[in-house]
């Protein structure tokens, strides 16, 4: 087991009209807020005028900014921090999913420095304080309601960056399964497979005596395969969204990963996808992690073997039966969600796999990405041919 | 799935050497630490010297209390307030296991108020702020290193009170499992128990869709049950040290009953039997908690079956056949550990039988214990009728 430090300080309100507890833990931060969101939806499902409701009854002044986009924009968060600063404003709440959140982290960071906020994610600055985050969490998956990162697109750079810092960890989060209820079934298909895959990108790290948390990665690993075509079928079942919402911040706040680090490889490999093809993050992940199994099962076979006894019960002698049987009950999983298998399923043909395997990996000579098996830039080449097609 | 609010917010600082960053988290609270401890073992196995080392390399000013007792005692609380007060300290530290870490709580809640601690213990005055407490920790079980909870003994009124209160809960900890190396065998095995109790205490609920928690705390357990032998046979062993101290963390943290509470029934009929007759709470409770499964198997199955299948990988379709083996693997885990699992072999008699039951659950009529079979002082009486000898 690594050292590790650990902690997970947002004060999470998980369940039904949770939206009434917003104005008094606001209060706690400030008089004045500004109510940042995306679109219309959180309108239309009634989230947004329960948060104000709250908020007007605890006598909360209210800035709004809305018009966030997926991929959220600099220019936005500029418009922000200006709201901010010349309001004297002391806390931001995101209504939203993590596009939202991030939007509001940037502006977080960004009201309290007097330079460009841009510095921060182009790394020639960093953030000495923020400004307070709350969220009202209406997307499950991104995991950006508990966690330190911020991801923002400089449209006129045409660079996406991210940042970690501890300033940004929201203060509290408000999380209630029935306003996921209205989300389109693709929606939710691409975010079961996101936090399936912030799991397993957990899950495939060849740290030793880490069983503690292999075992608690499997177990929600297992729950998650249940519930989420579940949550597809039963829009509006409660505790079945509840199952998948509160699956969502668990697969990413940290705690599963205690003491082991994670791969990340196929997240990198599937960023590039949506880079140039423009498709959903979870779309793609369906597609790569299955093909990153085939190819990792040759070089170091031995936790995906562990993996298919334990969360798929698959009960044989032999390591390439339970390799194969792993394999095509993940690609099932991702069948019964609804996405597509293979990238001739969605138009992708090899055209730019090496062009995308070189932007994931680095060019420097020797550069790898992951680490359960570190890939070249040929391994990756290899397992976007994997995914190409049904072999 | 219940509503709830969760937050983990103490800095765990886990892994070999950690006590050699004491000093610079100390500083973020005080330039002055009282430093809270107990008999002499964490001089001997030298974790104190690396502590005292890394404040002093911080220029931090060190006051020192010892002495801390199992069952901490209220006088030696009041001596520590009266240290805190007269030295205007800021922060203090317990080195140790949870006594140590209840007495410092106390001591923190107490040096902010102007009245007698006691009042907080007997509910009479509420605390409005505490002094930060931080730990370092070297016995893994209680689970007072993330907590809110203190627990206190009042030898002149006879009575051991406990607070639960947010400003208490620790603002880091130190864990490292190489601290751990020399404690008796007997006591890594009792509290092996505890932590598998904290666990089973969550599990066994009748909240309804909780199966994102229950399939963690189901691998929590497995994982706990092969490692907690090993860590009694292999004591310098680090990375099965390891494994037991995080999930000693772990199952007591509240990560792990998110949405569902707990039954508590185990502990509290536990309680009696030590304040009786001075046993470890570990060693009690590998005694009643296989009598409570006998009991409740016959009144409430369902989750006794789910845990027998999942947990112990019975496979069978008669519920009966499950529920023994189920009982009996437990049993077998506990003798494992060294532990007696009948209450004749630690010369017990069912003399107190019927006291310790009226005053686990209380005298008034229909006063129950529990949640997931409310029980009577009946049941309780028979509980430890089933616990007293091998059938």
């Amino acid at each position: 087991m690594n050292n590790f430090t650990f902690s997970a300080p947002t004060k999470m309100i998980f369940g039904k009209d949770t939206e009434k507890f917003v104005g008094s833990e606001a209060l706690k931060y400030s008089k004045k807020v500004l109510v940042h969101f995306g679109g219309g939806s959180v309108k239309k499902i009634g989230v947004y005028d329960k948060v104000i409701k709250s908020l007007k009854e605890n006598n909360i002044e209210i800035f709004e900014l809305g018009g966030v986009k997926p991929n959220p924009r600099l220019s936005l968060v500029y418009e922000g921090i200006d709201i901010v600063k010349k309001n004297d404003i002391g806390l931001i709440i995101a209504v939203g999913g993590g596009s939202v959140i991030d939007s509001a982290k940037a502006i977080a960071v960004g009201a309290k420095y007097d330079g460009d906020v841009w510095d921060f994610y182009e790394y020639t600055a960093s953030p000495k304080s923020a400004l307070p985050v709350a969220t009202v969490l209406t997307i499950p998956a991104a995991g950006s309601e508990s966690s330190n990162s911020s991801v923002i697109t400089n449209w006129d750079k045409k660079l996406k960056r991210g940042i970690s810092n501890d300033f940004i960890i929201p203060v509290f989060s408000i999380l209630n399964p029935e306003s996921t209820y209205s989300l389109p079934p693709y929606q939710i298909a691409c975010g079961a497979a996101d936090i399936l895959a912030h799991m397993m990108e957990r899950y495939f790290v060849n740290t030793k005596s880490v069983d503690i948390t292999d075992r608690m990665i499997e177990g929600a690993i297992r729950s998650h395969l249940e519930f989420a075509p579940k949550a597809i079928k039963n829009p509006t079942d409660y505790d079945i969204r509840a199952e998948v919402m509160w699956t969502g911040t668990i697969a990413h706040n940290g705690f599963l990963d205690t003491g082991r680090g994670g791969d990340w490889a196929s997240h990198g490999i599937e960023h590039e996808l949506s880079a140039i093809y423009d498709i959903a993050h979870g779309a793609g992940l369906a597609i790569v992690f299955p093909a990153w199994f085939e190819f990792c099962a040759k070089k170091n076979p031995s936790k995906i073997v562990q993996f298919g006894r334990r969360v798929f019960d698959i009960d044989s002698t032999d390591e390439q039966t339970i390799i194969s049987l792993t394999i095509s009950k993940l690609r099932d999983f991702f069948k019964e969600l609804g996405l597509a298998l293979y990238l001739d399923e969605i138009d992708i043909d090899e055209t730019n796999f090496k062009i995308m395997a070189e932007k994931a990996v680095g060019k420097k000579n020797g550069s790898t990405i992951g680490s359960y098996v570190p890939l070249s830039v040929s391994d990756v080449v290899e397992i976007y041919g994997i995914a190409s097609k049904r072999s």
